[in-house]
């Protein structure tokens, strides 16, 4: 269709990375692009802290679960959602913060995700591999120490930057009929998509692992929903000043 | 630097457009990016609901807080955060479904995002100008309603789409170095950062309106987290079966 779309479509995540170092001209104009993303009420939520001792590194990838390439990628970036910069301004203009509503919480994590998927669309072009970090939120209390987050700040993920040192396929997707609807959600095809893309998803994960991997989408989802995610964000959120009234 | 990043930094919301309409088949391609977006464990938990029914349309203007380009743009998109489809395949294994924790909500919102900035880029990308529709949270138990959402589903924002016909400037940005910081939050040029973009964005304002709009950033943040916005989101979002609990 066009560049940017073969772009966006050979996106996968990428694990190891070369010695290579990437330069701070890049990382900038990286996370300049993620600030030209569109933001909610141009609140501009996102902070971003990277990390460049490498003891702190060692200690998010432990924190993280034990993903080395936290430590090994050429560059990481922790991507806050930062209520408390927009505080400094209210205060700056002789207001009071109202602080931990739920909307603002959705507002700034959503601004987040927008500015680091610009972040990560902007590295790839420029021939970088990347992989979000999830696990940040393991241990978000331990991250948020280790950086010094204030208060009405907190990690959503982290990202690691890095030229590849591996070629991964792309992984398949969930058929384009079952998440485009029209005018109304109910689509009685649902349970057929989700059995279609089962078998896709089985022989792209045997073909990938030399047939060691045998398992499906609904397998998987029945493992990660199945059972509460990371029961303490609720309460780390609450005490971070997100308190979801 | 290269074409893509020379996109990503031109973005501007567009809120008016031209009547051309929009091929179906670039909005297959445009969905199809926002899917090879990453997805936290691969639960790709954002549905799509393309509203083309000129009646919900107007509707959801209306909804959205009489803006009327979300009915005259050529294509209107509802990007939802859904935790249904993960159920239902989570019961398609024989698996019950643990709902409304804040981690899945974290998860599902963060991964609508991720995949709407892709839509965005590779509709920016073939000349298409969009804008999103935060305001589909002012009334969003009315939206689910009128697009038969499922429980554990809500709609995050929408997005307008269609080819420009205005050529606004584009909207500067918090200084780079207020936003992107170190091995560690603390930043003592926080205040003077935001004091130097208050001064950058007051010059804007009044260049774009002809010295009506005499604000800064500052200001409006003071408006905007001064108070609780959209607080019937906490009692929305329990009712969609994400109980923050």
């Amino acid at each position: 269709m066009n560049d940017v779309i073969e772009l966006l479509k050979s996106h996968r995540s990428i694990r190891k990375f070369t010695e290579q170092a990437v330069s701070d001209e890049l990382i900038n104009e990286i996370v300049s692009c993620g600030q030209a993303a569109a933001s909610s009420s141009n609140i501009q939520a996102t902070t971003v802290i990277r990390v460049r001792d490498t003891d702190k590194r060692a200690r998010l990838a432990e924190l993280a679960g034990g993903q080395r390439y936290v430590s090994s990628a050429a560059v990481f970036l922790v991507f806050c959602a930062d209520l408390h910069r927009p505080q400094l301004a209210c205060e700056m203009q002789g207001g009071d913060f109202s602080v931990g509503m739920t909307e603002h919480f959705i507002v700034a994590t959503a601004d987040v995700a927008l500015a680091a998927q610009n972040c990560v669309v902007a590295a790839e072009s420029l021939g970088l591999g990347i992989c979000y970090i999830g696990g940040l939120r393991n241990n978000p209390q331990d991250v948020a120490d280790l950086l010094g987050l204030p208060d009405q700040v907190y990690p959503v993920f982290g990202l690691c930057l890095g030229y590849p040192d591996q070629d991964p396929e792309v992984k398949p997707r969930l058929p384009l009929s079952t998440v485009l609807k029209e005018n109304s959600y109910l689509n009685p095809s649902d349970i057929s998509g989700i059995e279609v893309y089962d078998e896709h998803i089985r022989e792209y994960y045997k073909s990938r692992t030399g047939g060691k991997k045998d398992s499906c989408w609904s397998e998987e989802m029945k493992a990660l929903v199945g059972k509460e995610s990371r029961p303490h964000m609720r309460e780390f959120l609450k005490k971070r000043g997100f308190s979801m009234k």
